[in-house]
Protein backbone atom coordinates (compact mmCIF):
# COMPACT_ATOMS: atom_id res chain seq x y z
CA UNK A 1 0.00 0.00 0.00
CA UNK A 2 3.14 2.42 1.01
CA UNK A 3 6.73 2.30 0.87
CA UNK A 4 6.80 4.09 4.42
CA UNK A 5 7.37 2.01 7.14
CA UNK A 6 4.43 2.25 10.00
CA UNK A 7 6.72 3.04 12.62
CA UNK A 8 7.56 6.08 10.62
CA UNK A 9 3.88 7.23 9.78
CA UNK A 10 3.50 6.95 13.74
CA UNK A 11 6.55 9.01 14.20
CA UNK A 12 5.07 11.58 11.84
CA UNK A 13 1.54 11.75 13.80
CA UNK A 14 3.41 12.23 16.87
CA UNK A 15 5.80 14.93 15.48
CA UNK A 16 2.59 16.68 14.44
CA UNK A 17 1.29 16.20 17.56
CA UNK A 18 4.50 17.92 18.76
CA UNK A 19 4.17 20.54 16.32
CA UNK A 20 0.48 21.88 17.08
CA UNK A 21 1.90 22.09 20.88
CA UNK A 22 4.35 24.01 19.99
CA UNK A 23 1.99 25.96 18.12
CA UNK A 24 -0.32 26.91 21.37
CA UNK A 25 2.22 27.75 22.92
CA UNK A 26 3.60 30.97 19.73
CA UNK A 27 6.63 29.09 18.98
CA UNK A 28 7.34 29.59 15.13
CA UNK A 29 10.48 27.48 14.79
CA UNK A 30 11.83 24.30 15.86
CA UNK A 31 15.11 22.45 15.44
CA UNK A 32 15.29 18.63 15.03
CA UNK A 33 16.79 18.75 18.65
CA UNK A 34 13.81 20.11 19.92
CA UNK A 35 11.61 17.63 18.32
CA UNK A 36 13.60 14.74 18.73
CA UNK A 37 13.81 15.90 22.62
CA UNK A 38 9.80 15.80 23.14
CA UNK A 39 9.64 12.52 20.93
CA UNK A 40 11.63 10.25 22.71
CA UNK A 41 14.01 10.10 19.35
CA UNK A 42 16.98 11.11 17.79
CA UNK A 43 17.60 14.58 15.39
CA UNK A 44 18.61 11.90 13.07
CA UNK A 45 15.97 9.98 13.38
CA UNK A 46 13.70 13.01 12.69
CA UNK A 47 15.49 14.32 9.72
CA UNK A 48 15.73 10.63 8.20
CA UNK A 49 12.14 10.68 8.75
CA UNK A 50 11.03 13.88 7.35
CA UNK A 51 13.90 13.11 4.43
CA UNK A 52 11.39 10.50 2.38
CA UNK A 53 8.97 13.54 1.87
CA UNK A 54 10.86 16.60 0.95
CA UNK A 55 13.18 18.35 1.89
CA UNK A 56 12.01 20.50 4.93
CA UNK A 57 13.77 23.33 7.11
CA UNK A 58 16.86 25.40 6.91
CA UNK A 59 20.01 24.72 7.91
CA UNK A 60 20.83 26.53 11.46
CA UNK A 61 17.42 28.28 11.63
CA UNK A 62 14.82 24.93 11.77
CA UNK A 63 11.32 23.96 10.88
CA UNK A 64 8.87 26.63 10.33
CA UNK A 65 6.21 25.25 12.80
CA UNK A 66 3.47 25.97 10.84
CA UNK A 67 4.68 24.92 7.75
CA UNK A 68 5.89 21.97 8.63
CA UNK A 69 2.22 20.98 10.86
CA UNK A 70 1.09 21.73 7.52
CA UNK A 71 2.95 19.49 5.46
CA UNK A 72 2.75 16.82 7.96
CA UNK A 73 -1.19 16.75 7.90
CA UNK A 74 -1.19 16.73 4.46
CA UNK A 75 0.89 13.50 4.32
CA UNK A 76 -0.86 11.44 6.77
CA UNK A 77 -4.05 12.61 4.93
CA UNK A 78 -5.38 15.27 7.23
CA UNK A 79 -6.42 17.57 4.59
CA UNK A 80 -9.96 16.05 4.40
CA UNK A 81 -12.97 14.52 6.17
CA UNK A 82 -14.19 11.20 7.26
CA UNK A 83 -17.04 9.33 7.56
CA UNK A 84 -16.74 6.95 10.20
CA UNK A 85 -19.31 4.18 11.22
CA UNK A 86 -19.48 2.52 14.80
CA UNK A 87 -20.02 -1.14 15.45
CA UNK A 88 -21.03 -1.47 18.65
CA UNK A 89 -22.69 1.32 20.71
CA UNK A 90 -20.58 0.02 23.65
CA UNK A 91 -18.04 1.54 26.57
CA UNK A 92 -15.00 1.39 23.57
CA UNK A 93 -16.80 3.48 20.91
CA UNK A 94 -18.10 5.49 23.46
CA UNK A 95 -15.08 6.32 24.47
CA UNK A 96 -13.53 6.77 20.61
CA UNK A 97 -15.84 8.83 19.84
CA UNK A 98 -15.72 10.85 23.19
CA UNK A 99 -11.95 11.16 22.52
CA UNK A 100 -10.99 15.00 22.05
CA UNK A 101 -8.75 14.24 18.99
CA UNK A 102 -11.15 12.50 17.22
CA UNK A 103 -13.38 15.19 15.39
CA UNK A 104 -10.85 18.48 15.65
CA UNK A 105 -8.64 16.03 13.27
CA UNK A 106 -11.50 15.41 10.68
CA UNK A 107 -13.04 12.25 11.75
CA UNK A 108 -17.20 12.40 11.89
CA UNK A 109 -18.85 9.38 13.39
CA UNK A 110 -22.46 9.60 11.43
CA UNK A 111 -23.40 5.59 11.59
CA UNK A 112 -23.74 4.06 14.91
CA UNK A 113 -24.94 0.59 14.89
CA UNK A 114 -26.02 -1.74 17.58
CA UNK A 115 -28.10 -5.14 17.65
CA UNK A 116 -29.55 -4.25 20.71
CA UNK A 117 -32.84 -3.26 20.90
CA UNK A 118 -32.06 -1.26 24.35
CA UNK A 119 -29.67 0.55 22.68
CA UNK A 120 -31.03 1.14 19.66
CA UNK A 121 -33.09 4.37 18.80
CA UNK A 122 -30.95 6.41 21.78
CA UNK A 123 -28.87 9.21 20.84
CA UNK A 124 -24.99 8.88 20.93
CA UNK A 125 -23.65 11.89 20.57
CA UNK A 126 -26.39 13.53 18.29
CA UNK A 127 -26.21 10.45 16.25
CA UNK A 128 -28.97 7.83 16.43
CA UNK A 129 -27.72 4.25 17.52
CA UNK A 130 -29.32 2.10 14.24
CA UNK A 131 -30.29 -1.33 13.84
CA UNK A 132 -27.45 -3.69 12.82
CA UNK A 133 -29.44 -5.42 10.15
CA UNK A 134 -29.80 -2.28 8.46
CA UNK A 135 -26.21 -2.01 8.03
CA UNK A 136 -26.22 -2.89 3.94
CA UNK A 137 -29.08 -0.80 3.42
CA UNK A 138 -27.83 2.52 4.54
CA UNK A 139 -24.31 1.75 3.84
CA UNK A 140 -24.25 0.31 0.05
CA UNK A 141 -25.37 3.93 -0.89
CA UNK A 142 -22.83 6.13 1.17
CA UNK A 143 -19.59 3.83 2.31
CA UNK A 144 -18.15 5.24 5.09
CA UNK A 145 -14.60 6.02 5.06
CA UNK A 146 -13.45 4.28 8.16
CA UNK A 147 -15.49 1.81 10.22
CA UNK A 148 -14.94 1.43 13.51
CA UNK A 149 -15.17 -2.59 15.08
CA UNK A 150 -16.24 -2.87 18.72
CA UNK A 151 -18.47 -5.66 19.00
CA UNK A 152 -17.85 -8.83 20.83
CA UNK A 153 -15.09 -11.05 19.42
CA UNK A 154 -17.62 -13.53 18.44
CA UNK A 155 -19.05 -11.15 15.85
CA UNK A 156 -16.13 -9.43 14.54
CA UNK A 157 -15.44 -11.08 12.10
CA UNK A 158 -19.09 -11.51 10.48
CA UNK A 159 -18.72 -7.33 11.32
CA UNK A 160 -16.01 -6.98 9.24
CA UNK A 161 -17.22 -9.26 5.97
CA UNK A 162 -20.08 -7.37 5.98
CA UNK A 163 -18.53 -4.10 6.29
CA UNK A 164 -15.92 -5.16 3.58
CA UNK A 165 -19.40 -6.53 0.87
CA UNK A 166 -20.39 -2.61 1.45
CA UNK A 167 -16.74 -1.54 0.62
CA UNK A 168 -15.22 -0.11 3.48
CA UNK A 169 -12.01 0.05 2.73
CA UNK A 170 -10.40 1.02 6.74
CA UNK A 171 -11.29 -0.81 9.52
CA UNK A 172 -10.59 0.06 13.23
CA UNK A 173 -10.50 -3.09 14.84
CA UNK A 174 -11.05 -2.92 18.98
CA UNK A 175 -12.13 -6.42 19.28
CA UNK A 176 -9.38 -9.06 20.01
CA UNK A 177 -9.12 -10.85 16.94
CA UNK A 178 -7.12 -11.56 13.99
CA UNK A 179 -9.28 -10.31 11.36
CA UNK A 180 -9.54 -11.55 7.58
CA UNK A 181 -9.92 -9.12 5.12
CA UNK A 182 -8.84 -8.60 1.10
CA UNK A 183 -5.49 -7.01 0.43
CA UNK A 184 -7.12 -4.00 -0.50
CA UNK A 185 -8.28 -3.10 3.04
CA UNK A 186 -6.73 -1.60 5.89
CA UNK A 187 -7.09 -2.81 9.28
CA UNK A 188 -5.19 -1.26 12.39
CA UNK A 189 -6.11 -3.53 15.59
CA UNK A 190 -6.49 -1.74 19.03
CA UNK A 191 -5.57 -4.59 21.41
CA UNK A 192 -5.89 -3.54 25.47
CA UNK A 193 -4.89 -7.15 26.04
CA UNK A 194 -1.83 -7.01 24.24
CA UNK A 195 -0.45 -3.89 25.55
CA UNK A 196 -1.36 -5.24 29.17
CA UNK A 197 0.55 -8.45 28.00
CA UNK A 198 3.61 -6.50 26.56
CA UNK A 199 3.97 -5.29 29.94
CA UNK A 200 3.34 -7.78 32.24
CA UNK A 201 5.83 -9.68 29.48
CA UNK A 202 8.49 -6.33 30.78
CA UNK A 203 7.57 -6.91 34.25
CA UNK A 204 8.15 -10.78 34.52
CA UNK A 205 11.41 -10.16 32.63
CA UNK A 206 12.98 -7.43 34.26
CA UNK B 1 14.86 -5.32 29.77
CA UNK B 2 14.88 -8.54 27.34
CA UNK B 3 16.22 -9.44 24.24
CA UNK B 4 13.03 -11.19 22.58
CA UNK B 5 11.20 -7.91 20.28
CA UNK B 6 8.39 -6.74 21.24
CA UNK B 7 6.56 -7.98 17.94
CA UNK B 8 7.41 -11.09 18.89
CA UNK B 9 5.63 -10.62 22.39
CA UNK B 10 2.90 -9.53 20.63
CA UNK B 11 2.60 -12.20 18.42
CA UNK B 12 2.47 -14.46 21.77
CA UNK B 13 0.32 -12.59 23.21
CA UNK B 14 -2.23 -13.62 20.05
CA UNK B 15 -1.58 -17.14 19.91
CA UNK B 16 -2.78 -17.67 23.77
CA UNK B 17 -5.77 -15.54 22.66
CA UNK B 18 -6.48 -18.24 19.58
CA UNK B 19 -5.16 -21.10 22.21
CA UNK B 20 -7.51 -20.59 24.33
CA UNK B 21 -10.53 -20.07 21.80
CA UNK B 22 -9.20 -23.79 20.88
CA UNK B 23 -9.55 -24.50 24.18
CA UNK B 24 -13.48 -23.97 24.74
CA UNK B 25 -13.92 -25.35 21.52
CA UNK B 26 -12.62 -29.24 23.20
CA UNK B 27 -9.37 -29.10 20.60
CA UNK B 28 -6.52 -30.97 22.48
CA UNK B 29 -3.47 -30.25 20.09
CA UNK B 30 -2.85 -27.73 17.54
CA UNK B 31 -0.52 -27.29 14.37
CA UNK B 32 1.55 -24.50 14.16
CA UNK B 33 -0.20 -24.20 10.72
CA UNK B 34 -3.64 -23.81 12.53
CA UNK B 35 -2.13 -21.18 14.72
CA UNK B 36 -0.03 -18.99 11.88
CA UNK B 37 -3.66 -19.23 9.84
CA UNK B 38 -5.65 -17.06 12.57
CA UNK B 39 -2.86 -14.86 13.21
CA UNK B 40 -2.41 -13.92 9.83
CA UNK B 41 1.10 -14.98 9.70
CA UNK B 42 3.47 -18.88 8.91
CA UNK B 43 3.72 -21.72 10.31
CA UNK B 44 7.76 -21.16 10.20
CA UNK B 45 7.44 -18.01 12.16
CA UNK B 46 4.84 -19.32 14.59
CA UNK B 47 7.49 -21.73 15.10
CA UNK B 48 10.33 -19.59 15.02
CA UNK B 49 8.65 -17.25 17.87
CA UNK B 50 8.37 -20.50 20.28
CA UNK B 51 11.42 -21.19 19.79
CA UNK B 52 13.00 -18.64 21.84
CA UNK B 53 11.64 -20.15 24.71
CA UNK B 54 12.17 -23.59 24.18
CA UNK B 55 11.11 -26.80 22.38
CA UNK B 56 7.44 -27.51 22.03
CA UNK B 57 4.94 -29.96 20.44
CA UNK B 58 6.24 -33.25 18.56
CA UNK B 59 6.78 -33.03 15.15
CA UNK B 60 3.72 -34.66 12.55
CA UNK B 61 1.16 -34.23 15.81
CA UNK B 62 1.18 -30.84 16.74
CA UNK B 63 1.20 -28.98 20.14
CA UNK B 64 -0.86 -29.59 22.91
CA UNK B 65 -3.33 -26.92 23.68
CA UNK B 66 -3.30 -27.03 27.41
CA UNK B 67 0.62 -27.41 27.71
CA UNK B 68 1.07 -24.38 24.78
CA UNK B 69 -1.64 -21.94 26.32
CA UNK B 70 0.08 -22.98 30.05
CA UNK B 71 3.46 -21.70 28.63
CA UNK B 72 2.35 -19.10 27.35
CA UNK B 73 0.83 -17.90 30.09
CA UNK B 74 3.83 -18.07 32.34
CA UNK B 75 6.12 -16.07 29.43
CA UNK B 76 4.05 -13.40 29.14
CA UNK B 77 3.79 -13.48 33.32
CA UNK B 78 -0.09 -14.13 33.60
CA UNK B 79 1.00 -16.64 36.36
CA UNK B 80 -0.13 -14.10 38.66
CA UNK B 81 -1.91 -11.25 39.64
CA UNK B 82 -1.52 -7.60 39.16
CA UNK B 83 -2.57 -4.51 40.81
CA UNK B 84 -3.37 -1.95 39.29
CA UNK B 85 -4.23 2.03 39.47
CA UNK B 86 -6.10 4.11 37.22
CA UNK B 87 -5.60 7.68 37.28
CA UNK B 88 -8.54 9.66 35.71
CA UNK B 89 -11.96 7.83 36.09
CA UNK B 90 -13.24 9.18 32.19
CA UNK B 91 -14.54 7.38 29.58
CA UNK B 92 -11.36 5.55 28.34
CA UNK B 93 -10.33 4.56 31.63
CA UNK B 94 -13.93 3.18 32.62
CA UNK B 95 -13.83 1.29 28.86
CA UNK B 96 -11.16 -0.30 30.08
CA UNK B 97 -11.99 -1.68 33.61
CA UNK B 98 -14.99 -2.73 31.71
CA UNK B 99 -12.89 -4.96 28.78
CA UNK B 100 -13.50 -8.53 29.71
CA UNK B 101 -10.10 -9.67 29.15
CA UNK B 102 -9.46 -7.35 32.19
CA UNK B 103 -9.76 -9.13 35.33
CA UNK B 104 -9.83 -12.68 33.36
CA UNK B 105 -6.45 -11.75 32.79
CA UNK B 106 -5.02 -11.28 36.41
CA UNK B 107 -5.52 -7.18 36.04
CA UNK B 108 -7.23 -5.87 39.46
CA UNK B 109 -7.83 -2.27 39.27
CA UNK B 110 -7.49 -1.10 43.03
CA UNK B 111 -7.62 2.38 42.89
CA UNK B 112 -8.92 5.31 40.91
CA UNK B 113 -7.93 8.68 41.02
CA UNK B 114 -9.38 11.40 39.72
CA UNK B 115 -9.37 15.30 40.53
CA UNK B 116 -13.01 16.06 39.68
CA UNK B 117 -14.90 16.64 42.94
CA UNK B 118 -18.12 15.27 40.81
CA UNK B 119 -16.23 12.03 40.90
CA UNK B 120 -14.45 11.51 43.77
CA UNK B 121 -16.48 9.22 45.89
CA UNK B 122 -18.28 7.65 42.97
CA UNK B 123 -18.06 3.62 43.16
CA UNK B 124 -16.22 2.15 39.67
CA UNK B 125 -17.05 -1.25 39.43
CA UNK B 126 -17.22 -1.73 43.27
CA UNK B 127 -14.01 0.69 43.23
CA UNK B 128 -14.54 4.19 44.96
CA UNK B 129 -12.70 7.23 43.22
CA UNK B 130 -10.40 8.93 45.47
CA UNK B 131 -8.78 12.33 45.74
CA UNK B 132 -5.33 12.86 43.23
CA UNK B 133 -3.99 14.74 45.94
CA UNK B 134 -4.01 11.18 48.03
CA UNK B 135 -2.20 9.11 45.00
CA UNK B 136 0.95 9.96 47.82
CA UNK B 137 -0.41 8.69 50.68
CA UNK B 138 -2.16 5.60 49.42
CA UNK B 139 0.54 4.26 46.98
CA UNK B 140 3.53 4.86 48.82
CA UNK B 141 2.74 1.72 51.37
CA UNK B 142 1.17 -0.44 48.68
CA UNK B 143 2.63 0.32 45.20
CA UNK B 144 0.74 -0.61 42.43
CA UNK B 145 2.29 -3.01 39.68
CA UNK B 146 0.77 -1.35 37.11
CA UNK B 147 -0.78 2.25 36.59
CA UNK B 148 -2.69 3.15 33.73
CA UNK B 149 -2.16 7.52 33.17
CA UNK B 150 -6.03 7.95 31.59
CA UNK B 151 -5.27 12.02 32.18
CA UNK B 152 -6.03 14.67 29.82
CA UNK B 153 -2.60 15.55 28.10
CA UNK B 154 -1.73 18.61 30.40
CA UNK B 155 -1.38 16.79 33.44
CA UNK B 156 -0.14 13.57 31.82
CA UNK B 157 3.22 13.80 32.60
CA UNK B 158 3.34 15.19 35.98
CA UNK B 159 1.10 12.05 36.80
CA UNK B 160 3.81 9.92 35.68
CA UNK B 161 6.23 11.87 37.79
CA UNK B 162 4.06 11.10 41.13
CA UNK B 163 3.36 7.64 39.48
CA UNK B 164 7.34 6.77 39.47
CA UNK B 165 8.29 8.76 42.59
CA UNK B 166 6.27 6.42 44.36
CA UNK B 167 7.59 3.04 42.72
CA UNK B 168 5.78 2.21 39.55
CA UNK B 169 7.24 0.63 37.31
CA UNK B 170 4.97 0.15 34.65
CA UNK B 171 2.80 2.20 32.58
CA UNK B 172 -0.10 2.08 30.68
CA UNK B 173 -0.47 5.64 28.55
CA UNK B 174 -3.22 6.35 27.05
CA UNK B 175 -2.98 10.60 27.17
CA UNK B 176 -1.59 11.71 23.12
CA UNK B 177 1.79 12.71 25.15
CA UNK B 178 5.16 10.71 25.12
CA UNK B 179 5.66 10.37 28.48
CA UNK B 180 9.53 10.66 30.04
CA UNK B 181 10.04 7.72 32.41
CA UNK B 182 13.65 6.67 34.02
CA UNK B 183 15.48 3.71 31.99
CA UNK B 184 13.74 1.12 34.72
CA UNK B 185 10.48 1.91 33.98
CA UNK B 186 8.01 0.33 31.03
CA UNK B 187 5.50 2.39 29.24
CA UNK B 188 3.16 1.20 26.43
CA UNK B 189 1.09 3.81 24.79
CA UNK B 190 -2.27 3.44 23.72
CA UNK B 191 -2.84 6.30 21.26
CA UNK B 192 -6.25 6.54 19.40
CA UNK B 193 -5.26 9.55 17.55
CA UNK B 194 -2.02 7.29 15.91
CA UNK B 195 -4.45 4.80 14.98
CA UNK B 196 -6.45 6.97 13.33
CA UNK B 197 -3.48 8.46 11.23
CA UNK B 198 -2.00 5.33 10.23
CA UNK B 199 -5.67 4.55 8.86
CA UNK B 200 -5.81 8.11 7.07
CA UNK B 201 -2.13 7.77 5.80
CA UNK B 202 -3.30 4.10 4.48
CA UNK B 203 -6.69 5.61 2.70
CA UNK B 204 -4.31 8.49 1.40
CA UNK B 205 -1.84 6.60 -0.24
CA UNK B 206 -3.62 3.72 -1.50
Amino acid sequence: MSKIAESTVRRLSLYLRFLEEFEEEGIATVSSDALAQRGGTTSAQVRKDLSFFGSFGKRGLGYSVPELSATLRDILGLGRSYRVAVIGAGKIGSALVNYGGFVSRGFHVEWVYDNDPAKIGTSWDGVEVADLTRLERDLQCTTPDIAIVATPSDSAQETADRLVAVGVKAILNFAPIQLSVPDDVTVKNVNMAIELETLSYALRNR
